[in-house]
């Protein structure tokens, strides 16, 4: 068992400290929910004490894809308001939109005359010794002067180019595409527009394309103060194990709308059934244009709120979360902006939940640069 | 007395009937609040009966600024989903968006080597006849090949300068610059930035000063439904009279914070004290580019919700207003994309209101294209 006190002072300064027997936090809610069901949830007690299972408070981990992590929940708790400013927020923005100085080494991948995606030069060449699949046309007819990839005039039909893409995706595997999951992303010039085919999930940043997923924002509010349940990703995922997360978020796959997803993932992820669910309400929009390699993300996250009834506790089915947490909103704005325990795009859509919920205000130098950054990639 | 019965129907459909003794809803709840503070307010009556004097009912208008209105409350409520698209939004951010093909039109106010502002190529002849006040220079150093408008160097200080205008604007007066009203603007470059100077509010336009307020969405929650209140312009206001408004809703003056202007103005306006008015969170920021004859508005609103008490009923103190009415948000959207009844920039706050507690969906076509025209005006 690993323990730790939180005391929310008159002044509003937040204090941890860490014992090894039990979490106690003198502020009439308890701010830890161990991932078991039969825990009470005292809301009126002024002291809360809460057993958590060693194996949701320690990890250890070296990922494959994303920033290593290696903290504990003691750690989340530990984090204190050092900073006032923007600044950490910033930082999270930058995180989630490297590399634009090397937009240039990107050409545009073409279908139909539509831009639906980017791919590297390097990567480029790679993909030419596909000759039945690609077409690399050097021209300036869509805005770069190192040409543009397509797909071979023979392939028509999104079933066609499908396959052809699974072909050329099974064909490099693992070593170029790691991560591979077997998942069908739609490839679109625009939400909503026509798909032009289905790609996998993995090999989707290589061709730039697009990808929507939805990011939901879990609270409860109690005498006025809100508070978000957090969760941190299985230590065993292939990507960003560890690390904090939201506690409903997922990739929109092919032919399924952002409100069933929703519903689904809540189930899958947290054990949310659709009742509540159903309730969760969209509320915007985040996005972010990333490069790393020879990997392009384009992303848009549509942001949902779903307020949760004091008694809920969420259980992850799929064994993709560790363990969640319920945290009050003032020290996860001070997680986000002081560490970088966050997944990071999830910093965003938090970012975004802070602004709609009066966290970050007018009078904070940078208000309208932050609130405009929340939205750098392509939003459409 | 003027009287409507508004009912729900079991499949959502409202339905609105128009007779001549007193209000009428089938929806547990009161749509419609006259403005007199004995009122009760009984939530949980099935039917409400309440009185509405004639005098907010009945509006007969030409106004001189804004598009004439000629409508009563009772129209408000006659308005029914004849459609269910986003066009309707979409023609609400036109109308705060217009003349952007005459952007050419404008050359740079340039202060401190900053861009502060744009003035119409017709208005800087005007404004050159002031030769110990403004230089006009024909180069093309702040992009604009038609040149750009300075003060003369002797104007050094922000009160020289302010005194300057304010002398400039008294000698125009009312035939160029309509509604002056004594109230001191910010020149800045971006929010927050150094202030150059203040102009006269009615005059900000045609310097194409960047102007902010801040407007307030107070609204009520009953059994998971919201409501908001909205209130209809007195008909002696200078600028679109009889018009519908937010609840509160300002400019903000030289030296004032968002916070503190969102409290004098909720005091002001609807009567709000500081313990409620102090509770209104800031969430946001919708912007335009409106360019009418020689007025180039460059504005950016800062966004306010504020829960309000069920027992709550604004009063307006400053006779800008003429009645309040609490109508439920769906109403309101409604209003919104088949009307032009609401103060044209109301529309772009609460289509922001609508995206934020979910009342537009992802899965509306041209959801995230709406979403950006939100913020369509420089939002620095």
């Amino acid at each position: 068992m690993s323990v730790a006190t939180y005391t929310i002072a008159g002044n509003g300064v937040r204090n941890f400290y860490s014992s090894s027997s039990s979490y106690i936090r003198r502020h009439n809610f308890p701010i830890i929910i161990p991932n078991i069901r039969s825990l009470s949830f005292p809301f009126n007690n002024s002291y809360v004490t809460a057993a958590v299972s060693s194996s949701s408070s320690t990890t250890s981990v070296s990922d494959s894809i994303g920033n290593s992590s290696n903290f504990t929940w003691d750690d989340v708790f530990q984090v204190s308001q050092s900073r006032s400013d923007l600044d950490g927020f910033f930082q999270k923005i930058s995180l989630c939109n490297r590399g634009s100085e090397k937009r240039s080494d990107f050409i545009p991948f073409v279908i139909e005359d539509q831009i639906v995606g980017y791919v590297h030069i390097g990567f480029a060449d790679q993909l030419s010794k596909f000759k039945d699949v690609f077409t690399i046309t050097k021209d300036n007819t869509y805005g770069s002067q190192s040409g543009h990839v397509t797909l071979q005039s023979a392939l028509k039909t999104p079933e066609s180019r499908t396959e052809a893409l699974g072909n050329v995706v099974k064909c490099l595997g693992e070593e170029v595409f790691p991560g591979i999951r077997n998942e069908l992303y739609p490839v679109t010039s625009s939400y909503g527009g026509s798909v032009y085919f289905s790609l996998e999930r993995a090999a989707a940043p290589y061709f730039g394309i697009k990808a929507y997923g939805i990011h939901m924002s879990g609270y409860v509010e109690k005498d006025g103060e809100k508070y978000l349940w957090i969760g941190k990703r299985s230590e065993t995922k292939a990507t960003y194990p560890g690390m904090l997360d939201h506690l409903v978020a997922g990739g929109l796959p092919h032919g399924m709308s952002c409100a069933e997803n929703v519903v689904k993932e809540c189930e899958e992820e947290a054990g949310i059934p659709r009742p509540i669910s159903s309730r969760a309400i969209p509320v915007g929009v985040v996005s972010y244009m990333d490069i790393d390699g020879y990997r392009f993300k384009r992303d848009v996250l549509f942001c949902y709120d779903l307020k949760l009834p004091e008694s809920f506790i969420p259980h992850n089915q799929d064994g993709e979360v560790g363990s969640f947490k319920l945290l009050p909103v003032t020290l996860v704005r001070d997680v986000i902006r002081n560490t970088e325990f966050f997944k990071a795009n999830c910093n965003l859509v938090i970012i975004d939940f802070l602004y709609r919920h009066g966290y970050i205000k007018p009078e904070d130098d940078g208000y309208l640069k932050l609130l405009q950054s929340l939205r750098s990639g392509d939003c459409s």
